[in-house]
């Protein structure tokens, strides 16, 4: 009777799954993150043949899906490997077969260094830097695991973000980066976030191309310098055009593409239309818990709906389809994303990289 | 060299632990959720020899801390049991051995419901209730599972949340679930969320004391129908004193109290200042993973600091504590809560029951 009880044994409990590969949609238990594989599969080929069609190099940013299965359909359609934004997302990729994996982050501790330097093992590595410290650690790091870490140069594009500025400060630390063992100068990371979910499509364009002559200046001061930029990573689902037409870059590195949320259903595309390069693929499955009035109810992912007086209304136990507002933060609360064909289950995914990512 | 890069074998991987029992703090790895251990256990003795003094029994709710074990610490000081959001939540205690759970929400859906019968077999369960619905479906849970659970009646307090009006709707529904075989009816639910955060003590009294109003009323509603109202819970961190001393409630049912939060911080007491009653002893251990300019840096939990020009600055690969905003949330985007005293590592307990909780 309390078979499904078990004892928690010391180590976080193994978490259950949702669905079983093969049940009806209705048999999902809620909440439950649903993924539209028709949907999936149409942003990654429509994002892979852009990329191609502008000449850029595509490498997705798998902190929205936080899959090294999605990450390898991403692969499969031409992408040259991801992003990650923390070591343990990268050794999630490398464990799920990953070859080529970017933390487009700063990653400082030696503890941390030291995981991402074995990493280096067994796939490709990069990382981006903005200190003169976090070079030396990681050079040091590489030395000690006999890896070696292909190193990018973080450009401050004026958002208060990360990175080093334009000019000498770039040189500065691509020499330092190339004076030291175990890390190779290999060019530029350059986000602007600024210009990924502004509404209108003239304010990205005009803001990725401020970032994109910034770019262009740091090329040309490290060319002069003679230190080869050999990649130009950046960009973003809601720029990522701008980015790759700019020819500042040679890599684009956009994320939200593959599943899109509410948030970038808000922005524009160039004729004031919706932005609808990229379809809705990731749903939040949820059910009614209470109906206290006439035109609310409250649902068990914690939330609150309303309609107007007279609009249609919501039963006890009804299920529905929400799109999250921001499809990074909202993976990484599941365990499982649970893919979905013709109203039935076809996959049940891990969120292989979910949690703190120490 | 990759041994700790384990295959995923089609589970979800076993979170790593940011700690070992017997580590200084300064080995932890960042970002980690760090519980002073000493302010843990005087919050909740505070909160025990508090609801002893004025009469109440305490139920702290546990999705505040999501752990098992501070559930069992809870209860050795004097709590009747805990209360639960969600019945993922409630295995996660009943499997840590806690024997009185109430699920202070609704649950509807028929699969839940029979995981939460099953979930009676070994421990007293309590649930609360708004739709006939609700209390038609757990009855035959409980009727297939042989076991029984405890039914309140949650009334709506006028802040748009869940439960039925003090009137004749509770009589009616309490009738309902008295004459349901599985079900047996205990009394009310009344929790009044605005009462807990408002900023001034007598703003929080005063809704706390509207709010006890109305329980009086469903109370003798309930009387006049001959139905026996044992329990009467509610009340939060910021209330508890006053659903207390309203005599409207016979068990309060505060979450925050065992780890407060920046959110809490920002409340006043009766004297106007500072609410102190509970101290803070939850702490989000992040590192600092770049420094831009001279006042502001980035951290590795995803965050940005600044400081005024001048202040104090912070070097690369430094560590800060940071007081969490909203403890809940924050405990469910981890996996481990990493106990410390006296600068050492003294437990690293599971986050029993994060997640989405399906």
């Amino acid at each position: 009777m309390v078979a499904e009880l078990h004892p928690v044994n010391g180590s976080a409990h193994a978490p259950r799954k949702p669905a079983a590969v093969g049940d009806p949609v209705d048999r999902i238990e809620t909440p439950a993150l649903l993924v539209d594989l028709a949907t999936l599969e149409r942003n990654i080929m429509r994002m892979a043949a852009g990329a191609r069609a502008t000449g850029v190099a595509l490498r997705p940013h798998a902190k929205s899906h936080k899959s090294a299965t999605i990450a390898r359909m991403q692969v499969a359609a031409g992408a040259v490997g991801v992003c990650c934004q923390k070591v343990a997302e990268a050794e999630a990729m490398a464990r799920g077969g990953i070859a080529d994996i970017y933390v487009s982050n700063q990653v400082v501790a030696p503890q941390k260094l030291a995981r991402l330097a074995r990493v280096a093992a067994q796939a490709r590595v990069m990382l981006a830097f903005d200190s003169a410290e976090g070079v030396d650690a990681a050079g040091c790091a590489c030395r000690s695991a006999g890896t070696q870490i292909d190193a990018l140069v973080e450009l401050d594009l004026g958002d208060e973000r990360a990175g080093v500025p334009a000019g000498d400060p770039t040189v500065v630390l691509a020499r330092r980066i190339a004076n030291t063992d175990g890390l190779h100068f290999a060019g530029l990371q350059a986000y602007k976030s600024t210009a990924q979910h502004s509404p209108t499509a003239a304010e990205r364009k005009r803001l990725a191309l401020e970032a994109a002559s910034m770019v262009q200046s740091a090329r040309m001061a490290l060319a002069n310098a003679r230190l080869e930029c050999r990649v130009v990573s950046g960009g973003g689902t809601g720029s990522w055009r701008y980015d790759a037409e700019s020819r500042a870059y040679n890599e684009v590195q956009p994320g939200s593409y593959v599943f899109m949320d509410a948030y970038y259903s808000r922005i524009s595309d160039e004729s004031g239309g919706a932005f609808h390069e990229f379809e809705n693929a990731l749903f939040l499955l949820a059910s009614v818990t209470s109906v206290p009035a006439a035109s609310r109810a409250l649902v068990d992912e914690h939330g609150r709906l309303r309609w107007p007086a007279g609009g249609m209304g919501l039963r006890i136990d009804e299920r529905i389809w929400l799109v999250p507002g921001n499809c990074d933060p909202t993976v990484n609360l599941h365990d499982w994303l649970v893919g979905v064909r013709d109203g039935r289950v076809e996959q049940v995914w891990a969120v292989d990289a979910r949690g703190p990512g120490f």
